[in-house]
């Protein structure tokens, strides 16, 4: 057990283990904007599998590839059929796994590019959002195998019929995380123009700082609420697979943001992260009959008329015979919201419809919520001491918000990350 | 039998039989280049349609989308992987079946893209120069069967095991004619941005006109002889499967060029086209040893290096002992040719090499040569009228063909299509 002995064999051992082991790089659109950023990513990738591991490289299409596919598309129909949207969309992906494998083995390094169709990434059939079913293992391990790089076509899918499908936007993310869950992976990195997670959008709060650690969980709470960093369904992959997440720049070697399961010292941090989701409505239904069954007559409508509802708050008056029920919703769904939920209160006897455009919700995120208290009081006190009037709150086990006017919606932010001092080093284990 | 009445029953039997007929159109780039040329050829598929037809369109790349792709794929590798290419240039076509799905769905009628993975067309592995092994008729059928108009990925195959193909540049052609056959359609139509195939290319013979009927082998030869008009193997495919092939334009109703089997007619036209072949080397291997395999082992060995050969020209002197060998090949594989010949050379105790760059190849093509004497005569009278000096001669069945300097090859080409009179219109079968 001499120290140096040791370390050698450990080295040694880390080496041999390292050589099973897989690791799963996925590269964004920012990331492949230009061919020098393709040699970038492909010059990494090289190294990883010097590096001994084995590499699958999951990439988007180039820069604003997609962007432009879709006003082709829109040039020649103002309602595409979903499914050549499809055949279209995938393309970009394609020539991005092309261009990898070329600059991979210009680089010096064997690589197959393999598009949905190719590698066996089956989906169900819904055109434009499709969700992942099955993974064959088959192609993937064959081509490992041999020591080639892998690069596969994010985003896409096919169906059992050989249809091409697409899992919608930001999906390279969840193609990358699923290919990880799928083969082991013992990590999967998203490369980015950030370096990382941050408290809170850091174009809005320059105060905010990169965290270091996020449980899969808060990460969850945070992209519903409006932080745009991943795509919650790649979230889930990785939290229901236990694959860490390292979402990191593409331009340097730092340390980014590692989404991983939840640790003791993460609870010690009472808010990891503050986000600003805007363009929303609040719809109000004041004095409604308050009946079994009412609010799911009414959110079952509401569906049925594809109006995404964000959250709902729900108070009971009238000595428990009246309720205001109100949900939020997208400010482009609000119209719609409205001729459904006054057709609705016609014939329900509801008092009466209120919806109430031109909002932004505010939410606080962290798993210190469960075991710390007067974190909502905290919360009001900064956006009071912002001199804003808050419309709506809700709340659930790690997150609180609040519904503010849209030009308020910053300065809230503002108050709220200075408030549980976000600009400090956010770190979950803090050293003692 | 009462006129009236016959043309009725005629008209009616007319339109069932064409319920049964399919026809196969084929857009090329330059008619995909716009979205408003993306509708055009649309609304002509949809007018086929409703004119009883069952409808198969082929479609190339939009505009010049495949040398863009070629220039993101230099910016990768100087020598990118044949596969990755493959897996690169096909996204343009698929990129034209889902816009053009889009446009006839917008125009009021049901359409369905198909990428050669779901049609089934099937090739060897040859990646960038793939044949057609096999096509798959079931896919289509069912969609033709539904009434949908099919959209077909050109240019692109998948091979057995599941691997992206192409068949080279312009083989989008190939496509077209290949499923005309498969399919056994009425017609092959071509829409591109000429209105058919001239006697000449216009550019450089403004006199130049539009012929009207064309056989395969006549066509084959000047597609061989340098006319760009269309692809080799398409014209094979309907040589083969006797398919007409209607070259015409995209921009109007007008008749162009219907590529078919001879007619009598056809050998009154002593000379159909002339074309120029430009960008040649010719290769003197002098005083060659007169024995018998000779030719056989020099030939070899420069296909064995690659160099492609275009015309071979042998005489015989010396009391047949030696022979003058000479061929014609691209100005680009001249160097290459050199080295080989002069090795040769010096093995075979050849006399000297001489590489004569610069070069171009005019030649005449018409079936009526099979049956008129004095073609030849005729041509290089014209040659010498504008003064210029024939280097090389090599006839066949049905062409004749001199090289000449480069800079004289366009003059050249101008009084050899005035000695033939082809500025008068070509018509195969002139009223009497």
């Amino acid at each position: 057990m001499v120290g140096n002995c040791l370390s050698l064999s450990d080295e040694h051992r880390g080496k041999l283990s390292r050589m099973q082991q897989l690791i799963v790089q996925k590269f964004g659109g920012t990331s492949l904007a230009t061919a020098e950023k393709i040699h970038r990513a492909a010059r990494r990738a090289v190294r990883a599998k010097r590096d001994g591991y084995r590499v699958v490289l999951v990439v988007s299409a180039m820069g604003d590839t997609t962007n432009r596919l879709i006003s082709l598309a829109r040039d020649m129909s103002a309602d595409p059929p979903k499914r050549e949207m499809d055949v279209l969309l995938t393309t970009g992906e394609q020539v991005s796994i092309a261009l990898m494998a070329m600059a991979i083995d210009a680089a010096g390094h064997q690589a197959i590019s393999l598009t949905a169709a190719q590698l066996g990434m089956f989906t169900d059939s819904a055109h434009t959002r499709a969700r992942i079913q099955r993974i064959n293992r088959e192609r993937l391990d064959r081509e490992l195998e041999t020591g080639r790089i892998v690069i596969v076509a994010g985003f896409q899918g096919i169906d059992a019929t050989g249809e091409i499908t697409t899992m919608g936007r930001g999906a390279s993310d969840t193609t990358a995380t699923a290919l990880a869950a799928a083969l082991g992976a013992e990590v999967c990195e998203i490369y980015t123009d950030v370096d990382g997670v941050y408290t809170a959008d850091p174009r809005l709060v320059p105060q905010a700082t990169k965290i270091d650690e996020i449980s899969y969980e808060v990460m969850l709470e945070m992209a519903a609420a409006g932080a745009g960093v991943m795509h919650s369904r790649a979230i889930e992959f990785g939290k229901k697979f236990d694959v860490p997440i390292h979402v990191r720049s593409s331009l340097t070697d730092a340390k980014g943001t590692m989404i991983m399961e939840e640790t003791p010292g993460m609870e010690d941090i009472v808010v990891q992260g503050v986000t600003l989701k805007e363009d929303l409505a609040v719809v109000s239904l004041n004095a409604v009959p308050n009946k079994t069954g009412v609010a799911a007559q009414i959110f079952a409508e509401v569906a049925r008329n594809q109006i995404l509802v964000d959250d709902i708050v729900q108070n009971i008056y009238g000595h428990g015979k009246l309720a205001n029920l109100g949900f939020s919703t997208n400010a482009s769904d609000a119209a719609e919201a409205r001729i459904v939920c006054e057709r609705l209160a016609e014939e329900m006897d509801i008092g009466s419809v209120v919806v109430d455009e031109g909002v932004s919700k505010v939410s606080a995120i962290g798993v210190g919520m469960r075991t710390h208290s007067g974190i909502a009081a905290k919360m009001f006190e900064a956006v009071a001491k912002a001199e804003i009037n808050i419309e709506n709150i809700s709340t659930s086990e790690i997150v609180t918000s609040v519904i503010v006017r849209s030009e308020d919606g910053p300065k809230a932010l503002r108050f709220i990350h200075d408030a549980f001092e976000l600009d400090k080093r956010n770190e979950s284990s803090p050293s003692e």
